[in-house]
C-alpha cells in the first residue's frame, strides 16, 4: 500500500476498497452472491436504496470488473446483473468482513457507551 | 445484516465497517499492528494525514474499542496508542482485505480501461 502519499490516484487499492465497502456496494455484492438478479429485484432486495444510487453503485462495480451487466433486447427489455469471478471473490471477502463487524457490534457498542460515559464524567 | 433498513443506526455493523475501512482508519490500524506508537510517530508514518484527521480517526477507533490511548503525565507529556485485542483482529482483517485490493489493482484498472473504451465507442 502506498501509505505515504496523500494523492488518492496514487493508491488504486484505496478506491477499490471504497467501492467494495461502500454502503450500497457491500449490500449489492452480497445479494449478487446469491445469483443473477434484475435491476428491479436488486432494488427490492437492497432495502432503502434509491434507483439512482443503485444504478450508480452497479455502474461503479461493473466498471471495476466486479459485476457483469447483460441487457436482454426482449419485450419488455430487461437487464441482468451477476458477479464476475473477481466480483465473487470481492463479495465473499467483503461479506466476511461485514459479518465479522456485525458479530462484534455488541462489544463495540459497549465500548462506545463506556467511552461516552468516561467523557461525560470529564 | 439489517439490509432492509435505510436507517444507519439500525445497522451498527455498517458504522463499524466504515470506521475500519475509512481512508485513515485502514492506515492507522495497519501502522498500529506494528506495535505502540506516539501521536507524532503515527503522524509521520501515515503520510498525508492532517493532525486534525489523525486525532479524529484515533478518537473514533478508541471509542469503538479498537485503540487504547494512554497518556503519560511526564515532562514533556506524551500519549501512546496501541491496538486492543479487538482492534488487532479488526486491523488484521481490514489489512488482509486492503492487500487483496492492492493485488487485484492491475486487473481492476484493466477492467476500467475496457469499460471506458467501450463507453466512448458508444
Amino acid at each position: 500500500m502506498a501509505a505515504a502519499d496523500s494523492d488518492p490516484t496514487a493508491c488504486p487499492a484505496r478506491l477499490i476498497l471504497e467501492h467494495m465497502t461502500s454502503r450500497w456496494g457491500v449490500l449489492v455484492l452480497a445479494v449478487l452472491l446469491d445469483g443473477t438478479h434484475r435491476f428491479s429485484e436488486l432494488r427490492r432486495t437492497v432495502g432503502g436504496v434509491t434507483e439512482k444510487m443503485l444504478a450508480q453503485t452497479l455502474q461503479t462495480l461493473e466498471r471495476d470488473g466486479f459485476v457483469h451487466r447483460e441487457a436482454h433486447p426482449v419485450i419488455p427489455p430487461h437487464v441482468d446483473y451477476s458477479l464476475t469471478e473477481l466480483g465473487r471473490e470481492a463479495a465473499q471477502r467483503v461479506w466476511t468482513l461485514a459479518c465479522w463487524a456485525e458479530e462484534q457490534a455488541p462489544q463495540v457498542l459497549a465500548a462506545r457507551e463506556a467511552y461516552d460515559a468516561a467523557k461525560s464524567r470529564g
